[in-house]
C-alpha cells in the first residue's frame, strides 16, 4: 500500500500550466503533486565563446531550490560559491535530456537557458524539472518563429521523464518524498515521445537489485511517460 | 503622466496571499502590480551561536531574485561565493525593519527566517518584501501560539514598506520599473502601523533634492503605508 | 550631557590634509576627532569596459578598514572572498555621493578610483571617507589639468557628509562611536555646497521615530555639512 | 573493429597492485589499460560530526585526476573552490558503490576516506576507480582486524565496476578513450560478486537507444564485471 | 653609483615612531626612506584552538599593502578569496622571524597578532615590517606587564631585517624600489641583537650568483641590522 | 647518529626514471629515498597574455600533494578556493630555479608548465621536484626539437637542488622527514651544474644560527648538487 493510496502504477495529480512568467519567452509552472517547479525559458543572442563559428545553438539548464521549497529549510547554495554536485547532476541531466531532441543547427548561434526553480519539493523535482523545461522550450521556439529569428521548429518530439523504485518490495511509478526516503531502488528515465531511452540511473539504496527488478521498472518509466507526453501535446497545443 | 496612467498618490493593485507554501509555519505570497514575491517565515530552534543565553529571540531575512524575475534574465548569485552588495543590502533592510515591530525576548531563543525570493520583478521589490514578510511572520508566531511554543504574540504592531520618487518633477507613489529607472529621486519609507518611521533611505539619481521635495515624499509614503496596513490586517484576519 | 562634552550641534575637531601620499595623483588624511581615514584618487587611463564609447568616465570607490582600526581587532576581509555587505554598502554610498558633483564626460572616458582607508575608527568613517575624498579627488583632476589631461574641473561643487542622531532624546551632530552604538536614532546626510540634499539614510535602533525628529536632524545636519565645506575649500586652495 | 583490435566482450590487460602507499592502510594501483589509477584507503578514527552517537561507520571517496593524466593538460580544479560538478558525481558514485558492501556498523564509529587519484586517463577512471578502491578498502580492513581495531570483517562481497556502450552500432565492453569519445551510447555499471546491480548509469549521446540495446549492454558488463571480481580476489588473496 | 646617492654600506633614514595606533596594545609606524609600514600589536585571551592546553602562547602576523601605496595602484586581495602567494610568504615570514626572539611559554596561552600594514611602499616593505613589528610588540608586552597579564618580559632580544642586493656588480644596502627592481640578486636578511642568523634568503634574478658575492652581502647586512638594533632601542626605551 | 644511519654527507638512494607519463611531452619520476615525484612538462602553445608580443617564452610550475602521500592524510586543498601559502611558496620556488637554467627566447611565445605531483612524502619533496622537473623539461625540450618547433636546446645547464640541516648540532646532508621534523636549522639550496647558486633559503627552526654553520650547510649543499647533477646527465642521456 502506497502512502498516497496511489495504484502502484499511477501517477500523482499533473498540471502543466503555460505562460506564467511575464518576461520569458518560455515559461511552464509544472506540479507532480505537491512539487512545484517554475522553469523558463530564456532567449540569449550570445551564447557561450566555444559556440561561435560553429554555426549552432545550444540548451543549457540551471536548477535549484527556494529554501522552503522543503519540509525543513535548506540554507541557500549562494554562501559556498559554487553549486553543490547534486545540484549540479541534476541541471547537467536537464540540460543533456531536452538537447536530446533539439535540432541544435535549427537555434542558430543562439542559446537558450532553462530555469528550474523548484518552489515546493515532494520528490520528483527533477522529473518535474524536465517535463515542464520541455513546454518552455517549445513556447520560447514558438515565441522565436513568430518574431522570424528562426524558420523551422527545432524541437523534434517531445521528452520527459518519471522516477520510479521498489518501494516495500514492490515496483512503483512517480515517487513522492515519502515513499522516495523508504525506498529500496530508486531510478530515474527520461524518454523521449517515440519511445527512445535518452537516459536511465538507477541506484540500489539498500540491497542489490537484480535485472528483472530494473526491467520492470523501465515497463513502469514507459507508461508513465507516455501519459506525461500526453499531456505535454495539450499543453503546447 | 506616470506611465501606467496611476494618479501620483495611486498605489498598484496589492495582493496579499496567506498559506501559499505548504511546508513553512507562516508565507505569504504578495503582489504590487506585477512585482510577486513569495514570503516565507521559517521557524529555527536553534538560533545563531551569539543568541545562547541572550534569552531573546532572533528574526533575520534572505532575498534572492529568481534569473527571469526580470525583463532580461540575471546571472544566479550561486557563483559567486556570496551574494551582492545590493543582496546584502536588501536583506539586511528586510531583518531590521521587521525585527523593530517584535518583542524579541517573546520568542524565546528562536529563530525565525524570512525568505523573500522575487518571482516577478516590477520595482519595488524590497518594500513588496517586508509588506509580504509581515504577513508571513504573522503566521509563523499565529503557528507558534497554537502549539503553546510561545504564550503570547510576539508582533507588536504591522509595518510595510513604499518607495516613492520624483518622476518628471512630480512626487509619485509606489514607483514601477518603467518609473523607478527614469525617476530624478528615489527614496523608500519604512513606517508602522502607528506611523512611526522606521527607516528612510533617499537618493537623488540626477540632480540633489531639497528638504521640501524630501518631505512630500515623505507624505506620500505615510499615505500609501496606511493602506498597506490595512490589507495586511485584513489578510491576517 | 554628550560623553565628549561637546554642544549638540558641535562637530568634533576636524582636519583635512591633502598630498599624504607621495604616489597618488590626489591624497587627503581627514580627521573626524579620533577618526581618521586616508584618501586617495589614483587615475586610471582604462576605465571598465561598460565605460568604452560613453564618452564619458567614471567614479568609483572602495573602503576598508585596517583590522586594529577598532577597540577590538578586527578580522580582515580578505579570508571571505568578498567586501562584506556593509563594507560594499559604503562604498557603493561613497562613489553614489562623489559621482554627484562631477561632471562625468568632462573627464573623459578614465576612471578615477577612491580609496578610504580607516586607519582608525571612532564613528562616522564613512562620512569622513566622503569629505575627505572629495578633497583626494580635487587634487587628482588638479594633477591632470596641469598635464592637460582635462580641460574643465569635472568637479561642479563640494559634497560633504555627517551622521546626526538621537541621544538620550536629543538631536545631536557628528557622533562619536560612544554615542553611535548607543543611540536611538541614527542618520547619515550627504548635502552638497550649495545645500542640495544627495543621499539620506535614518534608522530607528530603538524605537521609531517621528517626522518631527527627522526633521531636526536634517536641520543640524546642514548646518554641520556648511562647516565641513568651508574647512574643504580651505584645503585644496 | 574497435580501435584497439579488441573482441567487442574482451576487456583492456587489467592489473591491481596492493599496497603500493607506504603509508596508507590500505592501497592498489589498478590500471585498466593506459588507465591507471591510485586508490588508497585511510582510516580516521574521528568520521564526520554526523555520525557521533550513531554506532556505525562511514565510507566516503575522493576523486582527482593529475593535471597531465590526460592528452592535454587539465587545468587544476584548486583554484575554483570547489570540485567540478562531474568530479562531485563520480566521488558520491565511487564511494555509494563501496558502501554497498560494506557492512557499516562493524566499522564502529570511524571513516574510511577513499583518494582515488588518476595518474594517466584513457577512459573508464571511475570504473577503475571503484574496481581498485575495493582492493584498497579490503587491505585497511585486515590492517585493522590485524590490530583488533575491528574483529569481523566488514566487507560482505567484492564490487566491481565496468563501462560499455554502442560503438559503431555494436555493443562493446570496457570502451577506451577513443571508443568513449565516438559512442553514441555510454553507460557504467557497478555490480556486485553475486551479481546483484548496485547502480547503473545510461546516456544517449547522440540518439535515443531501445531497451534492447541496453539489456545488451547490462549483459557484456555481467560477464566484464565476473572477471575483474576474479582478479580482485587474486589480488587481496 | 646608487639612484639615491647612497653609499653602499649605507641605510636609508629610518624612523620608528611608538604608540602611533590609539586602540592597539601596541604600535609603531616605521619608515625606511619613503617606505612606511604601519605595524600594530594585538593581544588576543583567546589564541588559536590548538593553543589549548599547551601552556604557552603564539605570535603570528598579517601583512598587507593599501592599494595606493605603490607606483601604480594595486588591486585588493579581498575579492580574490585568499591573500596571494606573496602576501602568505611575507606573513609567515615575520611570524616566524618575531617568534624566534620570543619566550612563548611566558605569554600564556595567548596570542599577538601584528599586523604590518603598508602605507607606502618604496621597497623593503618586508624587512621594514620585521623591524617596526619588533617595536611594536615590545609596547604590547610592556602594556601587559604593566596590568599583570605578564609577570616576565617575553622578548629574550631585538631582531630587526634588512635586504641587500648586487647592483651594478656591487653590493649594496638596503635597497629601494629603483634598485631593487635592477638588481641581479637580492637576499633578505634577519638576524637577532647578538647577531644570530635567523633567516637568509638569497634569489638570482638574473645569473646565479657565487658563495662569495653572497657572503658580502651577508657581512653588509649584519652592519646595517647593528645600526637598527639601536634605533630599535632608543625606539623602545 | 641519523635516523637513517647515513653519514653526513650522505645522499639518500636517488632515482630518476625518464618518460613514465604517456601523453607528457617530458616527463621523470623522481626519488629521494621514500620521497617520490612524478614530475611532467606539458608544452603550451598559447601562454598567458601577457607574454604576447615579447618574443620569448616561459615555464611555470605546479605543485600538489596526493592526499596520502604523508603519514597522516592531507586535507586535499581543491575546497579551499586556493592553494596554500606552502603550496604557492613552492610552486613559485620551482619555476623560478627552472627559469634560472633557460634561455626564454629559445622557446618562442610558448609556455612550459612543469606539475610536480608528490606520490609520497618523506621530506625533500621542493629539492626532489626542482631536480625531477629538469629531467622533464629536457625531454620537453627534445621532444620540441625532434619536431622542429624549436630549433637549439634552450637549457643552458643542470639545476637540482637539496636541503641540508643542522640536526642535534651536526650539519648533515639530504634531510628525510625524520631529521626534518627535529632539525635546528633548515636550509635548501638550488645549484647549477657549474656550481652558481640560484636561490638560498635558510631557517632558523629552534635558535639562531651562525655565519660558519651556514657556510658548512653550503659546502654539503654544493657537494650533494654536483651528484644529483651526475644523475641528471645519465637520466637524460
Amino acid at each position: 500500500m502506497r502512502p498516497s493510496n496511489r495504484a502502484p502504477d499511477e501517477l500523482r495529480p499533473i498540471t502543466l500550466e503555460r505562460g506564467v512568467a511575464r518576461y520569458a519567452e518560455g515559461s511552464c509552472l509544472v506540479s507532480f503533486g505537491n512539487t512545484k517547479v517554475l522553469c523558463t525559458a530564456s532567449l540569449e543572442e550570445k551564447g557561450p565563446p566555444w559556440l561561435r563559428g560553429t554555426g549552432r545553438g545550444w540548451v543549457t539548464a540551471e536548477y535549484s531550490m527556494l529554501p522552503r521549497a522543503t519540509h525543513e529549510r535548506t540554507r541557500r547554495e549562494v554562501n559556498s560559491g559554487k553549486p553543490s554536485g547534486r545540484t549540479q547532476e541534476i541541471q547537467r541531466l536537464i540540460g543533456r535530456s531536452l538537447r536530446a531532441v533539439v535540432n541544435l543547427p535549427a537555434i542558430g548561434e543562439r542559446q537558450i537557458v532553462l530555469d528550474c526553480d523548484v518552489i515546493q519539493a515532494d520528490g520528483g523535482t527533477r522529473t518535474a524539472s524536465i517535463t515542464g523545461a520541455w513546454v518552455a522550450l517549445h513556447e520560447c521556439f514558438a515565441w522565436m518563429q513568430n518574431r522570424s529569428i528562426i524558420s523551422i521548429n527545432p524541437l523534434r518530439e517531445p521528452v520527459a521523464a518519471i522516477s520510479c523504485g521498489i518501494y516495500q518490495g514492490q515496483p512503483v511509478l512517480d515517487l513522492d518524498y515519502a515513499e522516495d526516503s523508504a525506498a529500496e531502488t530508486d531510478a530515474n528515465f527520461v524518454i523521449t515521445g517515440s519511445g527512445g531511452i535518452v537516459e536511465v540511473q538507477g541506484t540500489a539504496e539498500g540491497k542489490p537489485f537484480s535485472e528483472d527488478e530494473f526491467l520492470s521498472l523501465l515497463r513502469l518509466a514507459k507508461e508513465g511517460v507516455a501519459q506525461l507526453v500526453e499531456l505535454q501535446k495539450k499543453a503546447v497545443a
